[in-house]
C-alpha cells in the first residue's frame, strides 16, 4: 500500500517554491525580463570554462570503463585523494583519501553525516535562521531537530539560547557559514566560543558531540575576507561541501564530506557513509563528474557578480531605511521587513514584480530573503521597483 | 556518537567483493591477462558512441544553466516525457511524464519504490536466487524481506513455496527478469501465473500488493527472444530500470522508476519519490547525464559479445557434465557446483586462476555464478582452465 507519510508530505509546499512558481507564471504574463525574481538560490554565473574543457578531454582520452565504470560507493579513490590534498594544503589539515566521501552535493553529505553520528531519537542542534531543507536532510534520519533562536542583532550565534537548548541527548551541532539565508559568516570569535563550549559539553556529558559544518558558500566571501574553516577549531568535526555554487553546477549533484582526521573513528566514517549509500540505493555521484571536478578543486567560476549585486542592494536597502546586516558572503541578504508580518510584506512586493521570500520558514519572523544570483542589470532595475514599493506602500517607514 | 549499526555493518564483506579483490591481487602477481575473473557484473563493452557525441554536443550548445542547473527532484521534465514516450511506444503502455521518476540507477529506483509502497514492518517478497544487494535496498527501508526458495529445476518461480510465504503483511513482491544471478528470463506463463495470484491475493487481503520489477538486464536477451514486460500484466506495478548495462555506464548512476498509469495513486508515486529523495539528500541524478541518455533511450551498446560468451561457456559446461540452465539473457550463468559446498568448489577453482562466485549469498546452496562480461578471447582461454580444473579436481564427475 502507498506510504501515507510520504503521501501526506505532498500537501506541504515550500514558500520558496511557491514564490518561484509565482515568478514563473508572472514571467509568462509580463515577460521574464520584467520579473525581479529573488526567490531561488540558483547560481546565475556560468560553469568554469575549465570544467567544460576537462569534460571534453575526459571524453576523448579515457576509456569507457575509466570514465563511466563503477565508482566505489565512497567515491573514486584518486578523486578522494585529490580532495584530501587540496583541503589539507589550503586549511593546514591532515586529511587523507580515507577521510573523504564523495557525495551528491552538500545535501547528500549532510544526510550521511547525520546518519553516521546519530541514531533515531538523538538530538541535533541547528541555528536560526536556517536552510529549511535541514528538516528533510536531518529530520528524515529520525534525529530530533532542536532550533537555537536567532541573534537578530548580528546573526552570529545566540549563545544564551544555545546553552538553554543544549543537553546530553545532543549528538551533533550543525552550522552553516557563510549562512543561507542571512549571508553572515561566523567570526573567528564565534567559532572559538562555540567549539570551546562543545569541548566542555563533551567532557560534561561523557560522549562525543560532532560539529557538522555545511559549507556550500565557502568560496563566496566578500571584501577579501578570510573566513574561519570550522574543522580547524574542533576535532570531532565533519565538513560538508558542494561544488554547486563555487563551480555553478548544482544539477550535477557533486560534493563531498570530509571528516577531521582527529575525530573519533575518523578512519571509518567514510566507509560507513558508503554503507549508508548502499542502503538508499544511491551508491555514488556520477563517475565522470567526480573525475572532472577533481581537476579543478581550487578553481571557481567568476563569482564577483555576487559581491557587485550585494553592494548595490545593501546600499539601496540602507538608504531606504531597512534594518539589514551587510553579508559577509553567499548570494543572500536578509533584511527586516517593513511590517511585522513578513508574508504580508512579500505579498505586497509582488505588485511591484519583486519576488521576495518571507523569513518564517527560515525560523525567524519579520524578515525576508533576497537571493541575488541574478544579472546585475536586473538588480539595478529591481531597485527602482523596490524604491517605489517602499514609498507607495510604507510611506511612513 | 558514531552510529554502531553502520559501524558494525563494516564487518560483513560480500563474497563477490572478496573474490574480486582476490582477482585483483592475483593479477598483480601473475598478470591480469592470466586471471579469469568472473566475479563482477561490470559491463565490458564500451559506452554507445552516440552517448559521447551527444555529451560533446550538449557541452557545446547548451547554456551552463540548461546543462548544469538544478534538476527537479523528480528529474528533468523533458527527460521524463521522453522516457514515458519511449516506454509507451515500445510496450504499448500509457505512461506520461508524471509516471516517471529519474533515479540513480535501478538501485535508487528500487529503494524509492519500496519506500513508496511500504512502511517499516511490512513484508516484501523476493525470489531466490536473488541479487544480494536487495538486503540493502529493501532491508534498510525497514521492510521485512521474505525469501521464496528457488525452483532449481528451471529458475522460474517456485509457486508452491510462494503460496506458503504469501500473507496479508506482504505489500510488495520484487522480481528480477532476466535474472542476476541465474540468467533466466521469466516466461510469459510465469508472469501470468504470478500476476494472477497477486490479483487474487489483493482481493483476499483487501489491500494493494505492488509488483516491483527490477529490469537492468532488460536489453540483454539471447536467441532473438522477446521477453515479457511485467508491468503490462498487472496494474499495481512499478518498473525499475538502469542504463548501466544497456549503455555501459554503471558509474554514472542513471536510471528511472516507471509506475503503471493504472496503479493505485499512480499520479503521485513519482512526486512521493521526489520527497523521499530530499530526505536522503540525494535530490536527483546528474543533470547532464539525464539530458544525454534522453537522446538515446532506444539504443544500446553492442551487447552481442555477451551472447557469444554465453554460448561458448554454456556449451563447455554441458560438455564437461555440469548441470546448468541455458540463460535467456544478462551476462550471468548459474551452474551447479561439482560438490555440495560451493564455497569449497570456488576456492579450488582459484588454483586454476578461475574466479567464480559461490551461490550462498544469492540464496541458493551448491551453485556458482559466472559473470561473463569479459573479452571473448579470455573466455576461450578460461575454458581450457575450466576443463583442467574439472578433470584434475573432479575426475569422477
Amino acid at each position: 500500500m502507498i506510504n501515507q507519510m510520504y503521501k501526506e508530505m505532498l500537501q506541504g509546499k515550500s514558500v520558496i517554491r511557491e514564490q518561484s512558481e509565482f515568478a514563473a507564471e508572472l514571467g509568462k504574463e509580463i515577460g521574464f525580463e520584467n520579473v525581479f525574481d529573488y526567490s531561488l538560490g540558483n547560481p546565475s554565473v556560468p560553469v568554469h570554462d575549465d570544467y567544460t574543457k576537462i569534460m571534453f578531454d575526459l571524453l576523448e582520452t579515457k576509456t569507457s570503463s575509466q570514465l563511466h565504470g563503477y565508482s566505489p560507493s565512497l567515491g573514486i579513490q584518486e578523486v578522494r585523494a585529490k580532495v584530501a590534498k587540496s583541503l589539507s594544503e589550503r586549511f593546514g589539515m591532515d586529511y587523507e583519501a580515507k577521510h573523504i566521501f564523495m557525495a551528491s552535493g552538500a545535501a547528500g553529505a549532510l544526510a550521511h553525516a547525520i546518519r553516521c553520528v546519530t541514531v533515531p531519537g538523538d538530538e541535533v542542534i541547528i541555528f536560526a535562521p536556517y536552510f529549511p531543507e535541514y528538516f528533510q536532510y536531518i529530520g528524515k534520519t529520525g534525529a530530533v531537530i532542536k532550533v537555537v533562536p536567532a541573534d537578530t542583532a548580528t546573526f552570529q550565534i545566540n549563545f544564551d539560547a544555545f546553552s538553554e537548548v543544549m543537553n546530553d541527548k545532543v549528538q551533533a551541532v550543525l552550522i552553516n557559514t557563510p549562512n543561507n539565508p542571512s549571508g553572515i559568516a561566523y567570526s573567528d570569535e564565534t567559532i572559538k566560543k562555540l567549539t570551546g563550549l562543545l569541548e566542555e559539553k563533551q567532557r560534561e556529558y561523557g560522549h562525543d558531540i560532532f560539529l557538522i559544518s555545511d559549507e556550500p558558500y565557502r568560496e563566496i566571501v566578500f571584501d577579501g575576507m578570510q573566513i574561519p574553516y570550522p574543522s580547524k577549531y574542533y576535532n570531532n568535526s565533519i565538513s560538508c561541501y558542494s561544488f554547486s555554487k563555487s563551480l555553478s553546477l548544482p544539477g550535477e549533484r557533486i560534493g563531498y564530506l570530509a571528516v577531521n582526521p582527529k575525530a573519533t573513528d575518523a578512519d571509518i566514517v567514510a566507509v560507513m557513509c558508503g554503507q549508508i549509500s548502499r542502503g538508499i540505493g544511491h551508491n555514488c555521484p556520477a563517475s565522470s563528474i567526480q573525475l572532472a571536478v577533481a581537476e579543478i578543486l581550487d578553481k571557481t567560476s567568476d563569482l564577483s557578480v555576487y559581491e557587485t549585486n550585494m553592494n548595490l542592494i545593501y546600499d539601496k536597502l540602507v538608504s531606504l531605511g531597512f534594518e539589514t546586516i551587510r553579508p559577509g558572503g553567499t548570494f543572500y541578504i536578509f533584511p527586516k521587513a517593513l511590517e511585522e508580518d513578513a508574508n504580508a510584506f512579500c505579498m505586497k512586493a509582488r505588485k511591484y514584480n519583486l519576488i521576495l521570500v518571507p523569513s518564517d520558514s527560515f525560523g525567524v519572523k519579520g524578515y525576508f530573503r533576497m537571493a541575488y544570483c541574478i544579472d546585475t542589470e536586473k538588480v539595478v532595475r529591481s531597485l527602482e521597483a523596490l524604491e517605489r514599493f517602499v514609498k507607495e506602500e510604507y510611506a511612513g517607514a
